[in-house]
């Protein structure tokens, strides 16, 4: 049954190179609007969810085009406020082979997401409206009455009855130098209120600050997402170990811990065209397997196989319906569908 | 000795979204003409033949177009008919590594080509200026009429002591589910008036419900062409086998049956650009060969090398002229042509 | 106070040749989806409605491209059924000075909308979430089905309370040649039900049969358009008259009549950049003020303006707001606002 | 009835900086393939002729382009050598308002039509298959062996029974300062052998050096062309006086002297979109009513609206069809013809 | 004499839609950089000078692609320094007819100009290297920093014997409502170290909050410009009068008050292309004027001719040759200079 | 420390055509300025030292087109001279997979710099201003007066105690078949004056006539490099091993022998995106790191990771920072870079 499903967050202006110039040499961009929350709310209404994003965007023609932008990717914005000046940017010029792709941000701290005043949002009636509210590590990173939002928004889901999923997506780059410890109490905070997080064993030991005497990289997951998930009391627990292959193409391996057990989708290997946003699209998959009570083996599948499309899809958001998905999943790749 | 080479069939108006982007991301298309027979044409005119089109475009804007595209890839405009409303049209979304291309149709059955009237073609007169006339089997797939046509076309150019060339080209999706039987004595007509027979193993279990107890598909191959040329009396019979190797490129192995043995081609193995119409750069390389009266093996390599090219190139149609195909098959690839 | 106004209508597929180069010079189209539903619909979000479509679109590639544009446009989807198979398509090729744009249409006839059942729709329930609707005389020219759909639509709408606004707009090209007395019953059905009508004195002349011993177009209103709002017992009766200048640009002047007597709007004389599509803008104006119960100056005065501004706009569909709209009527220009 | 025209001159690529911006400031050039000749043969295909072009293009890929461009265009491509080294270039800077538009041209005297054999072409088989052959002065401007081969080309096809026209073309930038009397023996061979010529009074007096006490150019015009006709045997003498508005619109009138009398067109005013090769539109209009046996009045009007068509076209090459230029010399301009 | 002339100011990254779409259309920008100093100083390096701006840019992607541009236009980058954080961006609506060009800022407050400590320059240095320094108003609104900046620049260069030369340019937009007073005492302060001023009647009135009993713009400007001459000891003051056509094209008249007594242009008017930036080109032709000796007469001529051009040439930064200006002030336009 | 480096060289205009379609598919073409002393020159400068370029462009659109590129790649233009009428320039076809790259030349030997008077250059004077000069075997391909010029700007360079590198280059399809005789004599002058060559071991078989009994290419290299540094007196010899690898990556090599011993960088295999002009950055690494003072091992690594980055970088002239080149070295691939 489909659900409503929101997503907190900052919606991001992308300005891309087009083709493999970097910005000294072209005088094109091509522009989208995504963000985590983005990117999540809309992968499921492609899912047949209704998908919303709390959020807060300028009344101005940048304003009104993210809008435009967000309508389109079948999000519904009756939650998001016209309020503030500026939209966070940032310039992407597209790496190739041995020269790594390079983001370039404007000063997202001024945008109007970001300077929203404490109680722009009346989380208590958005609450009543919605069955699910995504969040995103990266929010937590920007302030402290962004932080003191994201709070209240998830108190106010969890006594409304909906479900609040945290994806702690920790990134080293907005935090600071060694940070952890500053990020350490509000990741608390959220994880004790998500029922479904996104993480893997590193942010157990970076940004948890556990330890674990494995080596191996699955050793130390199988042995500290079970503590971390008894901890802090989450219902599920699941994320992703990523690699580069030598001939540029990814490899990627989705677990989902749940019920004390583990479930390891089957490695994939593919060819990768846009990496932004990839990880949002496993997130998604995770949430509608949940909200759909499927087997934590199919959701998990099915999650990364949304993960491994969203690599072939241009732009941060992922665009595949789950028929695309079951198609991924069955395998076998045909080159043209007429 | 060049020859005068004909195609019968339908101008299809390709309309492509450009890079990777969906028909619900872009804003902008590409657009060609192609068809099965303007491939044929088009890739024979590249080795010094005249090629034609025998079909039918409206006389307004979209038919000019068509007009002026096909007499750019080097077709002889001369036996198309203007008369009808509409030109056939597909939407097509460039596939990438595991997300496979996706084509879109219009209502090709009211095009000109598919409502042009049985006695429209003065086929007699056509088959006088003529050396050899060209069928695809989706062709066959359209409508009571157009069976006709290509029946009386094919019978008139057998008269005047043409050559016949029919590509099986069976299409599920045109002729409905599980429709072999229904497509069956078409088929067996053409296959009774042809020369020249593009087909491989499936298209004799499948299509023309012969059987075999062999298991493999070369196996099967070898079983059923011979057969298939004694049944109806076919000069030479040539196809492909073609799969995807793991790592997104194509592999292809091209036969040619004729004088009661197989010429086999080597298996090639390449990076592809562009796969729609490559199969009919192969049977362009055919019609070449046995109309120059070469070698089956020179015959089979040229036609998979040529295959092989129009795989590398833009659009449906084949552009490489003999000398590029006789390049790629010496197998030294350089980077940079000076 | 903000109104939830549908449209019923067919969404079409522009393709637009880029600049100024015929559709046999370029490569490129540009796409979008517009038709009479839409772009009323849309434009009147713009002023702060909700608006909707009800409308038939097909469930594959081309279809969600479709809903996608609607949405970016602000048009809510949820009236929108998926089935059928194609969407009608036209190509536009622009005209530059003394050379006209070009309009070639695909066959509209079997698109999704005007295949659908004649029991598709549930207008009733559609009937009691909205509170006017919209329909446009290019429909009523499709075929018997759409004609009962429109009429029983308007009947529901009626029996609910809301208010049906017809716009005439009639197509000699679509009817066939001197057709109006074929028309002619359906426009007086269409007129029975409406409380809004979009027309002007050639209506009442041709399509309605109606006489008048004037000469000039503006005695010939109005002396026409008071005897058929009595007659058809019409509420509000607005519409235009246009002419192109010597110099390529165009001149507009707008009417309103209701409550037995006329408002004219200042004729406005403007440069063009698109002109398809602009008479939409009026007919969104004139609704905005009907509901907003505007004196019938400024609304057509408004009506007129946003007319003028959708001739600056690229595409069908008009852009602007009702602040955009108002600094238009305020007939300052300056050349950069920043 | 259609005839078969050749065109005798040089392919030109022109390389055009898109928009409004100078080569400084761009990065992209969109290109085409052009000349005198290339413009009279297309322009004269789209009223129904075969139009060839008696050309030398290079066997490389810049040459392939030319050939597939022409053909585009409809020229029969059968009469085009392929052999030297390159081809002529020009770059293209639009200008704007009071901004002139820059031509920028690369070496065309290497090109393969300028360094083409004395003896490379079968001028006598050529003349054998054509009924009209096109020369203009600009190729007189090139060299002593393209000279030469203009002459014995233009005898070939008098002897043979056909038509020959000329089109003076003085550019004086070509042919160096004060060089009137340097090209005058050149122009007077192939007056000589012209039955229809393009030329006004600027001609006569500077190319010619004939004198008249006439001060205004209409006086000239009517004092010098009859003269020029009897001193050379001319069957006809066709031309142009054309200005630019002060709006930046421009001003044509078209004359066609012939049974000594002429026939002035109305005069036009008209915006443009491309300026370049609109006179040859205008000679192929007097070429078409020439050999169609028009009246000199109607001739003449056809002649003056296609060359105003051809402002509005993008590019060299006139595209317009015999209708769209009757609808343009009906004068009631529509916006969107559908 | 060429000679070394700097600007002093920020370098802002303009961001176009193409075309005429809004932002909520398109999905491509076009960038370019520009500002005020850069404007001025890239037109003068087109007059032979050597042009430098002094300004800070951060060190990254865009700080680079902005150096890259500036280095493009020919000015000279060795007085920019790599600091800070972010590039001032704005996007550019073009307009069309009717419909205002619309400019939407990014938070330039957080720039790497606007954030450079209050020592970042060695201004003595500096004005060691230059003969001529030129300030905009634009930047005098930003923050106490900056303003303290140009002051200590503009005493510099004057104690070093160079020129100084300041353009008024109050931006309401800027300094916030009714804030001419917050303004004036810096204004005075730059007005009193001027030699060469751009201002004309308006900004002595509201800006200098001067009075004056004159009705019309020329009274006024008569009045007022000799007294604010003599006030703050300024050689040389200059600016025009704009105004926009009903037509839409623009009308422009400059002047130039020097020694006494007031030099005027001939009134201009002429089609625009891009308006943004044009005054800049006015301002470089005073300077260049100014520094060569000409006649006020031949200077304002040429400023206005300059300006006109400017309104020509896509983009902020005017991009005219003196000969090209040359060109326009003689007056007979040419369309296409070969 | 930096240096002031300037080459010695031709601008061309490379007219690439977008994506893998055929210049007779296409109608577009992206344009930029490159040559191998264009492209030296810039990498350097991206390394902090001065580069210059010694050449001379036309004086006219085309010209200042190419010195605003080289500006923007950071080039110093003051040693370029204005002077004759054409700009050589070369057409780009992009292979894919088995289809090679395609270049087709325009006449260069016309070119402004190929036509400079032998004395048209002060070489004294520059070489006055210079640390270090880069010379290229194309050059001497070109005709005696450029052959002329190289010699008397080395031997100047030499002279004012400057640095010398020369890069053999050797390209048969400029020389003429069989041409090393001719050449030879060109080659010893330039190694004669070299302090740093670029070849390798083909150049010492083929160019200078050496011999060896060894098979290998290694070996070969071996053999004879430290032979020619003996005869030719030379301070370091640089160039590198390549070849293409089956799944179309390329494999590269790069050695300098120095001081009697040969240091070899780690074999490198990448992906490519563009091939053109990455020996240029070879060789730029190279100059960096022999100016620089650093072991031959740092250096010859840094010059193959730069080279292998050139690969990657759209353009035929390297991009890449010091800074981008010793992360690539470091050899773990990141994706995206924020």
């Amino acid at each position: 049954m489909p659900k409503r499903i929101a997503a907190f967050g900052e919606v991001m202006m992308r300005l891309q190179v087009p083709g493999y110039e970097l910005l000294s040499q072209s005088n094109t961009l091509q522009y989208s609007f995504s963000g985590t929350g983005v990117n999540v709310s809309a992968a499921l209404t492609r899912f047949g969810h209704t998908g919303y994003l709390v959020s807060t965007l300028p009344d101005h023609s940048v304003g009104d085009a993210a809008i435009a932008y967000l309508r389109k990717l079948g999000i519904t914005a009756s939650f998001i406020r016209r309020d503030g000046k500026y939209v966070g940017m940032y310039f992407l010029e597209n790496g190739f082979g041995a020269r790594a792709s390079r983001v370039t941000y404007t000063n997202r701290l001024e945008s109007s997401f970001n300077t929203a005043a404490a109680d722009a949002y009346d989380f208590a009636a958005i609450a009543q409206e919605i069955d699910v509210v995504h969040f995103c590590g990266i929010t937590l990173a920007m302030n402290d009455t962004v932080r003191s939002q994201m709070k209240a928004f998830a108190q106010a889901v969890k006594s409304a009855g909906g479900t609040v999923v945290f994806d702690c997506n920790y990134r080293p780059s907005l935090w600071g130098e060694g940070a952890y410890e500053k990020a350490r109490p509000y990741y608390e905070d959220m994880l004790g209120l998500a029922d479904i997080v996104m993480m893997n064993e590193k942010d157990a030991l970076l940004t948890l600050g556990m330890s674990t005497d494995k080596q191996s990289r699955r050793e130390q997951l199988v042995d500290l997402i079970p503590a971390v998930a008894v901890k802090y009391n989450i219902r599920a627990i699941a994320g992703t170990h990523r690699s580069i292959n030598g001939d540029n193409t990814h490899a990627l391996q989705g677990f989902l811990y749940k019920d004390g057990r583990f479930a390891f989708a089957e490695p994939l290997s593919f060819a990768v065209h846009d990496r932004i946003g990839a990880g949002d699209a496993y997130t998604s998959g995770i949430i509608h397997g949940e909200t759909a009570g499927w087997a934590p083996e199919e959701t998990v599948a099915f999650a990364a196989a949304a993960g491994m499309l969203a690599h072939t899809i241009v732009g941060d958001t992922p665009m595949s319906s789950e028929s695309d998905i079951r198609k991924a999943m069955a395998a076998t790749v045909s080159d043209v569908e007429r």
